[in-house]
């Protein structure tokens, strides 16, 4: 087994001068979290490319976890997603200035996955750390939600058992002290921890303990 | 074939003392819509009871159409479903007192149905009326995504070949007056009209056409 | 004495097609109320005629009472305001493209006016006929507040003792049915009925009963 | 002249766990900027005793410049008080058990005072760090209401000539991580250095510059 943990992050897009998601795997690349190894992936945010740049990765690095990361605006904490449906409606064009409409993404694929990381463990668990964190029950229907979508079928697809997910971000302090309307935002470093304990939780405690969620949004 | 529409509304549940969805379906009751007789059903907040009623009633009227309406806290506008997802996992327990964690709806099920009556055509029929309207990706984990998902999944099994789908409601304006938050809220009248207008698109013109969402949520 | 009520609105503004204060002086104007007639005026968003306009219809009409009514983004009730402060400090051009910055209304006037209507008994009589309501602690720093502390600045410089005070309202239902982001609206019957009981509880009730406010934001 | 700076935070109240502004203070006492002392002072959350509490420390550090802080429920970023009025209405009581209902702060005393800190500036000086900020138009009608209005009329009414003001902070992260409704946060950190360079413009820069305020909330 490969000992490797994917963690993939997306460019910068629309009016955004930074990413999140970026940021943090640059900060993520090449850390080792319980003997396992730390891979990441700057994904477009194109309809059509940016689930080939992850298909690379997947092959080149032969992940054991596949966590995925994006920037969703004006989430307050750290949001673990439920889900990903079969569907691309994009509310701006993607960075090649395509704008999806309704459009299926997988034809004959079925309408949603579930994440397949704990992710009401993973929720518990960047909580007892002070950092703030849901579960999200819609990724949206843009680049984040393709992505997870795709990756998770084509995990379904070939048989290859890998765990995986898609963890969404809020703005950094610094793209909302850019904008008037002031939206929530979250330390770098804090993201980081977060998602570190997220790969460590998904090693080492695949199933859902039950515990109450009243975090869920 | 029957000629009618069934449209269900939920009991009254938690701390409200109304419940938008059955003042709507006592307004609806015994309506024609472009020949059709509206046929109502109140549906129990119960994790365990509230698919049994709304089974019985399709038995009964054997609609062509069938549109859930629950209310949803804190929405601005009537909010049409797109996705029901496989698990229940309440915020809050339902009226019975049950707290499902966590919980698969149908062993076996797909992770989701998507809503088949044509919710951009609807979302754009009701904003021409000028009543705040857009399409929601996620219609909870809760009683109404359940009754969502349960309806699609029985029709899809005994293959009925029934639209259906579920707009969720905002507060009342006289709910909305006895909170301290003061939440958003419509009138009464605007939801009706709202709902006969879903009624009649979905009659008339089952395939969405092409038009840009920006105001889905 | 006149036996008139003044009650204001503006004109269109901004990316508006629509403004729900200059809707609802139509639908109030020549009402009689409690024996005394309804006039109403109908403002510019200007920095520097909005309040010349009220003054000559404070002039011409020698009311006893006045309310100024104004739209405010994203409010989710009818909303009372407490204060006028001695700034103008715009977040966008007023109608003739003027951006005031941080400037003084009043050269030497108190650095704010309370409104001289019974806020709380207003908020408590709008709640009671099941429309939101609430206190509000900022008119803003916008064409809104400065009517406001004009007007109030003016009764109290000529000792006219009228009372005086500003009702916010939020967007109407077709304004926010235009709109992708789908901001909380009202009807327009609703505000009306909302300043309506305003009037009558003016002049009926000059003193605030002690009642817990909860619903101030 | 004492070439002391004094900065006030609050006890815990509510349900509230912690106050960031006295975490803020703990680690601000003592701290050099610009070649003044930062003494800090611990304000209880009660209508009767908070300003004296304040006024003593004035007393005994004779300060040049005052900012009071506090925790603000669900404000996105640093926010600056423009003004405090003079009127105690609590939404809740206060840690005595008080709830105060449209009381008076100071007979005679004006409606309003204004931050006689360069508001402007500071939030611009924030905001170029990569900081959340925005001036505020409210300060609420709670105790930090009362203790900015109360400061204000002290110096006021005493000549002193003191430049004061109020600065508001968001809930801290490990304080959102035990809400179900996960409200926005910001990092210890960033409060901080938020807080040392409102100090440091407050000194530096006491007039504020025209500048474009796109961010007051």
């Amino acid at each position: 087994m490969s000992r490797n943990v994917l963690i993939s992050g997306y460019e910068v897009f629309g009016n955004n001068t930074m990413n999140p998601s970026l940021e943090l795997i640059h900060c993520l690349d090449g850390e080792v979290i319980d003997g396992r190894r730390i891979c990441t992936v700057e994904v477009p945010v194109n309809r059509h490319t940016c689930f080939e740049t992850m298909e690379k990765a997947i092959k080149a690095y032969q992940p054991e976890l596949i966590i995925c990361t994006g920037l969703a605006d004006g989430r307050t904490g750290i949001s673990i997603e439920r889900t990903a449906v079969n569907v691309a409606d994009f509310p701006v064009p993607d960075n090649a200035g395509y704008l999806a409409l309704n459009e299926t993404l997988e034809e004959g694929g079925p309408a949603a996955y579930f994440a397949t990381i704990p992710i009401r463990n993973i929720m518990t668990a960047i909580r007892e750390e002070g950092i703030p964190a849901y579960i999200s029950n819609t990724a949206g229907t843009y680049c984040c939600n393709l992505l997870m979508y795709r990756t998770l079928h084509y995990i379904s697809k070939n048989n290859l058992g890998i765990p995986a997910g898609m963890i969404h971000l809020p703005f950094l302090p610094q793209m909302a002290a850019d904008m008037n309307m002031v939206p929530a935002s979250m330390d770098l470093t804090h993201m980081v921890d977060a998602i570190k304990t997220a790969v460590h939780t998904a090693l080492a405690d695949p199933l859902d303990r039950a515990v109450i969620c009243g975090a869920c949004q």
